[in-house]
């Protein structure tokens, strides 16, 4: 989509073998299942550290589907995992946007490093094809919105964001390099089933404990987009058989945005409460909180892709969800 | 310079004692000399890799001055180097552009993690304020020329590219959520006093070899611009004595631009030699190799900044310390 040595009509070779990093986790497990419904062989790499081994409890029941316990950062073990696929999902990494400043190297080693060891056991092992799990927070705080792939240069204002920033620019280097194929993908926040943080995740854990006050970060005039997990899956399956190109980078999100309040006016209604609302104050909920995020997704249109579900109904889901699995907020 | 906390008529605060990473290098060596020439107090860290300690011949017998052999993996050392500092200026690095494929992890460990280790140092010791040596190869192959800061979000063409991408990204992450000052230079080519690699040395060494024959990667039609390393220093110093923003992007690079050929031309004229050229081919030198390198100054022009000498003069001047310095050319 971006290089002149695109081909956008030759047609992507299939997926057949495809392993997921992070495969356990939120995104990754749901990914798992829909890999082992097309008929794909599917090896989930996880250490377990947040991801949850009872996502893969279908996934395990499948012949096709094999977990590897391993930590990214175990190169020799990766690269045995690696072997023998032919694309590579890297999904793993410390999503932990908020408190990245508590641990300012833990972006490094599992952003950084991890998704150069990957790159370097698909290397050892002649896999070419790698999609890769980015963030709208690598654009820190933009003047254009909605905000286009091809936006000004972006100046940092997160550890996570940085990190991200720093392994698509490795993918696109071995892509130049080594004549690999990257896909990155540049998220919204993703909601839905198995979801385990983030501001509903935060505010459903509040009114458990206190349906009758809410604490929020920031103003709570923070305007953010939002995706359901099956439409950002939808987007990346659909790249990957569409998109010749030796890099291609789709921004994925919803049409729209939503406020804060927004959010906890769908969340309260949907659970009949009408709490306090408490407001830490402030245009940003944290350090490196980016008070607008909103995607220009032209792009991932231009493919056919169309998300199902509205921020609304996506944030309702994810609700629903929580309430059914409320063993996740006994978890962190 | 973009951010909305800057506070452009703030006046910045004075080094006084400084530390330089890469001290023994090309360009750190350089700053050394006017720093102490500046009278301020200065330590120079290198692991003496690519440094040489002669570089440094004249700084050692100043009082105001300390080399610190250490390397920027060891963070311990690097830590309490670092410490009783106010600014540090972050040279080191691994310059190999063109050799960065035959060994993938070189750029990670020593542009990533070394920046990273610089910048925990920084913290541990409560320094806020740093400059970093970055440079235009981050803008891959740009679409816009001359290229201005703000470019349309890049696309990674190399190792080097990327891993200098990854250290700009951290230290911003580091201003943001630590209060940090960074100066982030993105460098053309240098040339000058103390060069120890690139086209003039290749060349000056084949004609040592061979004076009726040279060997040319890619076409000689690749377009760069190069710049002297002391307007390179003036730039650097005028910029942390003038700006006060929080992060400070500059380009740095000379009015115009010249094809190698053209820089061939000179080199021969110099040494009055006409030797026969051969080339390896296209339109790159090798993988990642960016074929037209211009960079917009604008906005270190409005700081007051000129380079004094041109491309040419800047070459001329090379040629003429190789000549002075052939013990550097057993070097390597």
């Amino acid at each position: 989509m971006q290089s002149d040595d695109a081909c956008p009509l030759a047609e992507p070779p299939t997926v057949r073998r495809a392993l997921v990093t992070g495969g356990a986790g939120f995104i990754g497990s749901n990914l798992v299942d829909r890999l082992l419904a097309q008929g794909c062989q599917v090896t989930a790499y996880d250490n377990l550290s947040t991801g949850q081994r009872s996502f893969l409890d279908g996934a395990l029941a499948h012949p096709a589907f094999r977990l590897v316990e391993g930590d990214l950062l175990d190169l020799p073990t990766l690269t045995e995992a690696v072997d023998g696929h032919d694309f590579v999902f890297h999904l793993a990494a410390n999503a932990d946007v908020r408190h990245g400043t508590e641990h300012p190297s833990r972006d490094v080693e599992q952003n950084i490093l991890a998704t150069h060891n990957v790159l370097e056991a698909m290397r050892l092992g002649g896999v070419r094809r790698i999609a890769f799990s980015s963030t709208g927070s690598i654009y820190g705080e933009p003047s254009v919105f909605p905000t286009p792939e091809d936006a000004p240069f972006p100046i940092q204002t997160s550890l996570y964001g940085a990190s991200k920033l720093a392994a698509e620019g490795l993918i696109q280097a071995y892509a130049e390099g080594f004549g690999f194929q990257g896909f990155i993908f540049r998220f919204v926040s993703v909601l839905g089933e198995r979801y385990t943080h983030g501001h509903v995740f935060d505010f459903y854990k509040q009114l458990l404990t206190d349906p009758c006050r809410l604490f929020v970060l920031g103003n709570g005039k923070q305007r953010k987009s939002y995706m359901y997990v099956q439409d950002c899956i939808d987007a990346i399956l659909l790249a990957i058989g569409t998109l010749a190109d030796k890099v291609v980078i789709l921004n994925l999100g919803n049409d729209g945005y939503a406020e804060v309040n927004e959010s906890i006016g769908w969340i309260t209604a949907y659970l009949g409460l009408a709490p306090t609302l408490e407001y830490g104050g402030g245009e940003r909920g944290w350090i490196g909180d980016s008070p607008f995020i909103f995607l220009d997704t032209t792009r991932a249109r231009a493919v056919g892709w169309q998300p199902k579900l509205t921020i609304r109904q996506a944030v309702e889901r994810t609700v629903q969800y929580l309430q059914e699995h409320r063993w996740l907020l006994e978890q962190r």
